[in-house]
């Protein structure tokens, strides 16, 4: 059976693993999850990422949105907010609070973040291993304008910067809080060791697989795994296919292009990388830098189109390796 | 202006207050709210006879059922038990969550539980000033039959024993669990001391102003206040009014008669005394035990019968104080 190993942000990452599955729906699934957008609110702990790729896949996502559950209600939401309570900028509905709920008990009862996750992957049967990347707390921060603070700038948190402010200030660095100290959860660098094809999908290369790789170890691992190491552009023409990448690239001095990013990550640490057909003119580019490169479809349109995308990726693993 | 100082359960105590603010419009109106019932849940504090009062006075009380928000929706309940989450019989609906989210987040954060309460009548704006009757943890356990413990006999917390058992298996003994080491919290004994009447309404004698009287100093305020303490009965006709307290008066001893509860609190504690008219026969049984009585219809049936209760227990406290 091939073991497949995926770090995987929120939405882009969740809908990557719907479609990695129906293309392989043999195979054996480990996502790392990132966690450095992990919030606490109204005192739960609160892990959107994880949470997205366990409601995509164990289908009680709300499909449009992308991210928080379908049927969902805001009734505690509204109560806290006629209390005064905040942040109403964070949508928490009232099915989304019970996962916080069961999720803070645990944690409060001792147990690690990757126990609670199995855990919860018991109710939702995602059909992949889910393991969050840390059990540490990691919390990326950016350092954005704040003409009141000492020396003009202020750290916020993702989430603030992400939903409250759409990232429409600027973003002058990201810092993942914490990943200095943070250790890998138990079987992700086992997962790695192991894997036969390691995939970063379409995530945001900054805040969600960057974030990943910041945590000691997993930058090692996924460079020194035997595995190939395929990733798919999460820019399609110069702009996000989804999100605001585009904004905490430049953070990172990174251009919004396709080639830009498989650079970024570098022949170093990945052997493949997908662009779209737009962006097929980036591919002798993207070559030079030492990393096999194709241009297909990267429209994550519906589930058959993100399978298409994850067999080109396995099939430019296969190529790679051979 | 009258200071009038309530002793209060749950239902019985919030609808009383009702009728008491309808009786006395001017008055300046002190209750002192039981937390024996208080239990956690889901890692939040629940406080269900202070949310009663509050919810009663403040207007968002589910008005059949007595207890809980109206318009309350439970999808936070619904998927916990998914999770496969516990307890399930105890109500906890989405309206009501966000008052115990906000309620552990301020004492998290090290407010005590009587500012907590404060803060959350700022909202509710119920028309009294709710005190509870102490910052320190009192939980009411339920001694009752287990042939596999040790002894065959077990506590369980009175919530399990009310609202899972409804009351329906044997209770030895009702133990108010660190009542002994509670002190009243701030504004308790002042109330008391400064009161001009004070009220027990047909509260359950036993878990609810019974559980207030334990905590320390409590009991002797009222015997030692100069105002009149008149109580009204929440038995009629032999049977309670409403909930079980019949179960928990033969746990302590006591029958289940407006006179035995009258004897119960006893002349060194309570002045007068209202009987229901059908109960007019004991008026001579209770006046023989040096309290005065009266007997009044004592149905809560709408805003207006309690109203004229609260009036005639007024009465009844001027009497007693000429």
């Amino acid at each position: 059976m091939q073991r497949i190993v995926v770090l995987a942000g929120g939405i882009g990452g969740a809908r990557f693993l719907r479609g990695l599955k129906s293309a392989a729906p043999d195979a054996d699934i480990t996502v790392i999850g990132n966690t450095g957008d992990d919030i606490h609110l109204f005192g739960l702990k609160v892990c959107p990422d994880l949470d997205t790729v366990m409601y995509t896949l164990g289908g009680g996502i709300h499909e449009e949105q992308g991210w928080g559950r379908t049927g969902e209600t805001f009734a505690v939401k509204e109560e806290l907010a006629a209390y005064g309570v905040g942040p109403g900028w964070f949508g928490l509905g009232d099915r989304d609070f019970a996962t916080h709920i069961v999720r803070t008990q645990m944690l409060a009862a001792g147990y690690p973040l990757s126990a609670v996750t199995e855990a919860l992957c018991e109710r939702w049967q995602p059909g992949v291993r889910l393991i969050p990347m840390s059990d540490d707390r990691v919390e990326t921060h950016v350092m954005t304008d704040d003409p009141a603070a000492p020396g003009g700038r202020k750290a916020i948190h993702f989430q603030e910067y992400w939903v409250r402010l759409r990232a429409e200030v600027p973003a002058h660095a990201i810092v993942p809080v914490g990943a200095d100290e943070a250790k890998p959860a138990p079987g992700v660098l086992e997962a790695l060791a192991e894997a036969d094809v390691i995939l970063f999908p379409p995530s945001n290369p900054v805040v969600s697989v960057g974030t990943i790789l910041a945590v000691p170890g997993v930058r090692d691992a996924v460079a020194a795994s035997a595995a190939p190491v395929v990733g798919l552009s999460p820019i399609v023409g110069d702009a996000p296919v989804r999100g605001m990448a585009d904004k905490v690239l430049a953070a990172v001095g990174v251009e919004s292009t396709a080639a830009a990013v498989a650079r970024h990550y570098g022949s170093g640490l990945i052997d493949g990388w997908l662009v779209d057909t737009v962006d097929a003119g980036s591919v002798p580019d993207v070559e030079a830098a030492g990393i096999r490169c194709r241009a297909v479809p990267l429209m994550m349109t519906d589930v058959e189109a993100t399978a298409r995308m994850a067999a080109e990726a396995l099939s430019l693993a296969a190529e790679v390796r051979a």
